[in-house]
């Protein structure tokens, strides 16, 4: 056989698989390269492939393997390039990724200097800082959006400090509550959730640049100015550990599904507030459907697909977790499927977020259904309270009172309504101790302990709310 | 208020919520709009919506809604805009969903006459419907490319009936056997996948139509006419139930799950034997992969893809099953979801089964690796076999060739290298019966029960195997 | 190095791990004892190995491994251990697995010969035969709860036949429907269950014994035998598959993760209903709980849990299937998890189903919050039908009701309330239309088609409930 | 109907439920309490129960609800009821679940003034708290055993820091490493996981006590106080939140499944090390199995298991993920399931990293093996980088030693074995740096950049990885 001749060779005639092509003699089979070929999942790294191509030419040209001359064309080259995929020059491309399509671009660019850049990088180290910087800015643009809907959520909460309504364990009504300490118990997780973000943040930012394909670069690249110029927090330890490490994908996988869950907790519970039976509230019209079919219908859909989203955003995780057990250290193929999940969940939560955040700002609570809701059975547990403080241990005073609300039940009357005799016949203090239960105000207001439904306590933790989310949001990284 | 004048109103006014927006004030909120719009999505149902629609037609003229000459422009205008959404009509519509945007293309067509077709019909039916349609032909498909995988496993096998290997065990050495029993062993769960697949289409199989949004329709339609013109096995029993029952995603969700864990399990193994330790098998180059940094890698690409797909089908089933956890009968917006898992699973798997078929088909087997991985050790079964031909018990004999095979492992040295003195010390019969072991052939042979790796055995399971998978794809449905 | 003397010894020397000790000079490491013994786990299959290896001593004796009397005591002395281990004799043993435990006992009854079962035989195949033969009872045992379910709903749907109440889709009233319509609706996912599973049973029902350890038996055993006697239908085709095969786990843990989400869909409904808000269904003082605290509480802890237990069995669906991911075909020890997940799923789902039931048969429902709860809107659909019905297009009409409806709504009213003019401006027809509206009743009878919430169309799909219910569970296998 | 008599009543009457009974005519239905017992599941609590009871009961002295005199009897009775339950007073207790058992043996401990302990709380805040105690020791105990596998795999990769083997790329070889380096790879991520972990205890150290069910205790108590005495960090700033908050559960479910997947990645890479075909190591005999049938058999069990069991624990992760969708905030019956999941992974861990550890510990490497696994194909990076340092541009310099490599294996020859005239028709300078490629050993130590597999290289990051793991346990809380 005859060798093919040496020499530089046009980019263009194999223009998905350039970068590897040379020792075999022939292209994949369509059906591979439409398994493998990744494009149309991490063409949007396009912005991060070129900054991180950026830095390794500075880092290239700093070992000596490029002259200034040559650093100058390829960082021209590449913002060029930058440009053109800005105004789509890759959209339908059909190069093999997205490393391939900016390197083909490059040529075009510079022509044969091209081949220069990725001197002593592998796709395995570049796609892993490519995919850490975008989850950086992903980890940003959530914190930012958390905030915002912990924002709308104390704004509503504050307007609703003084509407009483039933507070529900179990979905069954419980003991009166504020409006304002409803809606900041779905506040407070997302709370968690930018604290959990931040610190996978800095977890993100370890550069893994500098690690070549599994056992570091051939070429003394200086990680620490990679690492400042990229922004990264510090460097990974173990080149091997680090083409391979998926750990921040999974962390911000599960960092999102989690967020996206108390979302779901958030939906699922307004939904019932929603309906005309609790009456609670009232999405708007524009964040109201319709249906085809019913012309009367007003559907929370956005509340609904909200619910539905943490169900997504799992799947997103388990797939990711699933596809990494049992790999080998360092980079397998398997490995590309990280982007799928990642920019799924990413995507999903981030345009549930505004959407529930807009229904959350522009429903119409109705406090007059919700305290048409309370009924006096709720303060059962101030019946015993007050037992209690008259010297009867509470297990007995629960039991006491718990035969009145039976004897209430089955005459079908409020607990007040309890002849004076049959409650003296539970407790001979009982009759006195009904007369003075107050009213529902009264019995919020008994739970003043930090973090109660007191009034004071909850603008405490209203205040505290605020000083949480008005935090500027985590410098990331 | 002045309500706004009746009479027909242009739809494009609304583009995307004609359907419902009557009792509104506003449009949905950009950020609503941007979670709720499944276009993107649903887009790929437009076929199955026209036959649907064009069903309808014909039902609702003969249940007198349309005259004959209303029911003729219908379907005209259904076919008009078919022959417009196969040429594009539909790619960057702003519609809400698959449906409005067929109504909307409609009324182009036929004016105010469209306005009819939604008579006695829900989106909930109709989405239905149309989605049952579509998943009938995704099995279809499905069926056909394992069948092709399967019968692809089958050549090969027949090929490599009389080439031994070691067969493995916690990926361990365990016994010898046949090339061809080795790979056949990954074509048996495709015919289960199969069977599986036809059980899975009959339930799809079964006609939402007519239900209405939840409660049947108003309009008398002939449900039975129905199900025939649409190719339908059966009825559905139940409008609530009919309308939100997602059993049908989730069974071919599963099936398609476990038939990428089968490929998963098959591309595992190939791996395992094209690594250079075990060399059994040589991807061809049109079916490998180079780096982009080393350049004598070849890469097995495919195996891996296919591998982690088994994670990513997983993930869209849990996604649907945690979806409908909890959810009431009849439809939820939730259920709007099922599309996005059930799209995205099919996909996965229509486009791994090709490519790993051409892997099998055109990998290069390499006899001589294999048989030069039988070693001696693997006979030991054997070996334990005759002793109890002899009479020794068997857990008596697998102790004694335990003692031979230590004895061996720790000399060093092959089976039958060990020294007649310490042979006979562990048991007097055992010189002689390691003198006549006999050839892994031999072993190989003694394996003869249905399913064994004898020749006999291996011909009788590849003939039966090729008549399970030239049976003809179920019918569907 | 002196080989240990040849000869019997007596397995209580090395209680655990006598079935392959021979070949090691140690025995296994505490801590990996304790991550390896599965006994703890899948000791309750000892019934099902009792009867294999009684079917496999009838093979071996067949196959002139065993004389007649060696025949005879084997049998008898498994069956004096099956009486052992029915008194306790197997808790608390610290025997690796359930088979070595039964061997070690059968040592006890039989002395040495106990050695001669396991000829010919590997735990592979054994395991794979027990686990299919707990399945097949299983399956019988799901099948029979589904049924009760079934019937339960069946039974309350029948006397509620002429209860109306709001029929809900996106959680919002939608139209009136017939309070054993919803019922039912719960019921045919059941029906649809109990066929998943018949299907899956008949796939479980493929003997794998004779297998060996992966390339067959050694020993001629007549496999057809073995599969009359334990009542399979089928013989497994390929020795390595049948071993790594657990497509028989995957497909019930499937079936069984289904069914939960079906009941924690029957569950979730009811949890609303039984809301005071809604009001609908009491539950039964013996299925409700209270409150440690509040003593006026009645939960619904019965329908959360069954809500939860959805999210539990899918957990152990998702555990079984990321096990298989990428395993080679035989036996790996992975496999070895397969039971916990199995296990866990099927007794949750036989926990679960009983109670639930339970709970229908005895909640009450409360026909006169049902009827309270139908407002005049829902009526909307009937209306729009109705200006078809004088030859207004639908979507058309649906505009104008649209337009009635928020006419209605913004001033407070019922839809019949809105003034004559205001109504007739909407369209001319309009006060004509709404003032032979009728009943609630007469809209349920306008859903006549079959499937419909008509009494005639409800009373037909009872019958066929019951007639679908009332089968025999399909015969197993 | 006559209310009972009031007074003191026998608790024992109802042992199960008499926390709540007192307003039910009947018991929990026998089906129900099947599904509702949680005992068998949350016994384990018990050591915590009694110490966040013993704080409750100092916080209602401070509060003066009970005496000096009460409080006293109520702490030795908690800590008598504790030493009963230590020595098995619980054991197939049929009490409702762990809190009712404690209270239960405390009537039996002091009498009537039991039933003062449960004034003010709330099972709902107690077992969260609980619950939060029990995660706290759970995550040290974790810790402490990720530091010891880390450790492990720290001394052998020591040990092995001259030992080259090659280093793999989508399970092919690449270029050569150290065995040192690989190990290291292995270590990274547990660090990684110490961190996640240590962050994750910070956030369960948040107290829920004094949550009361769902609005706040009725009681005044010291949250400050409790905080303090029972360890915690902070106190939880929502009471509805607190109670129905499982962040900690998920999140401490995660960092487990990641960690077991991490440990499934560091055993799937034995495994293959342990084939015969590789032989790169060979584990201990203590940490190996053999086979029932095969006599020679050396199975990895420990290393299967390990892999296996990052299915579980993901499995455990969606069950908590999905049981927590969609519920409203507080307490919902639901929330039980988390103990299930959570315990079950915790456990499978536990048992887990130890037996991992004893086979890392134990496990005998074969350098011989190794380096002779090394071919020369895999020094193709050295020579593209050579000619990169002759100018020739990378891309050009890796598709050269593409066709050489392509020559070699059509050859079936070694890549220097190429004839010269061949070689430098490909380039002319590729004879010349051919013969100066230098060894394997030149090859690893180009790649000195940090983390890179240079002996420098290496032993700065084991260095930094005993600086790391060394650090002791995070203080927790």
């Amino acid at each position: 056989m005859a060798p093919e001749p040496p020499g530089p060779r046009d980019p263009r005639e194999q223009p998905s698989h350039f970068m590897w092509g040379g020792r075999f003699r022939s292209q994949p089979a369509a059906s591979f390269d439409a398994l493998n070929r990744s494009l149309p999942v991490d063409y949007r790294l396009w912005p991060y492939d070129i900054r991180a191509s950026k830095a390794w030419v500075r880092a290239l040209a700093k070992a000596g393997i490029l002259s200034s001359d040559e650093e100058n064309r390829l960082i021209g080259g590449l913002d060029r390039v930058a440009a053109r995929l800005a105004e789509g020059a890759g959209e339908g491309a059909a190069d093999e990724d997205v490393h391939t399509l900016v390197e083909r671009l490059l040529y075009e660019e510079v022509g044969e200097l091209a081949g220069k850049l990725h001197t002593g990088r592998s796709r395995n180290d570049q796609v892993a800082t490519d995919l850490r910087l975008w989850a950086l800015d992903a980890a940003a643009a959530i914190d930012q959006e958390l905030k915002l809907l912990g924002l709308a959520l104390l704004k509503r909460a504050r307007e609703g400090i003084d509407w009483l309504l039933p507070g529900y364990t179990h979905g069954q009504r419980a003991q009166p509550v504020r409006w304002g300490f409803v809606l900041a118990a779905h506040a407070w997780p997302l709370v968690r959730d930018r604290k959990r973000l931040a610190e996978c943040a800095r977890r993100i930012a370890e550069l893994p640049l500098g690690s070549g394909a599994l056992a570091g670069s051939g070429i003394e690249v200086d990680r620490v100015l990679l690492k400042e110029t990229l922004g990264f927090k510090s460097i990974s330890p173990n080149a091997l550990d680090a083409t391979g490490n998926r750990d921040f994908v999974a962390e911000l996988l599960f960092v999102v599904a989690l967020a996206t869950t108390h979302v779901s907790r958030l939906a699922g519970e307004l939904m019932t507030y929603s309906t005309a039976e609790f009456g609670f509230i009232r999405l708007a019209d524009e964040f109201s459907t319709g249906s085809s079919l019913m012309p009367q219908k007003r559907n929370p859909d956005v509340l609904e697909l909200a619910r539905a989203k943490a169900a997504r955003t799992l799947g997103d995780l388990v797939g990711l977790l699933s596809a990494l057990k049992g790999l080998p250290a360092g980079y397998s193929k398997d490995l590309q499927e990280d982007k799928a999940f990642l920019f799924d969940a990413v995507d999903t939560l981030l345009v549930t977020l505004p959407a529930v955040r807009g229904a959350v700002e522009t429903m119409v609570p109705v406090p007059e259904r919700m305290s048409a809701a309370l009924d006096r059975a709720m303060l059962a547990t101030d019946l015993a309270d007050e037992l209690v403080r008259r010297g009867v241990p509470f297990r007995e005073a629960h039991r006491l009172v718990g035969l009145l609300v039976r004897e209430a039940e089955e005459r079908g009357v409020d607990l007040v309504a309890v002849p004076q005799d049959r409650a003296a016949a539970i407790h001979p203090l009982m009759p006195q101790i009904l007369g003075r239960l107050g009213s529902f105000e009264d019995s919020v207001e008994r739970r003043a302990t930090a973090g109660g439904s007191s009034r004071a306590a909850v603008e405490a933790q209203l205040e505290s709310l605020q000083h949480e989310l008005a935090a500027p949001s985590p410098p990331l990284p």
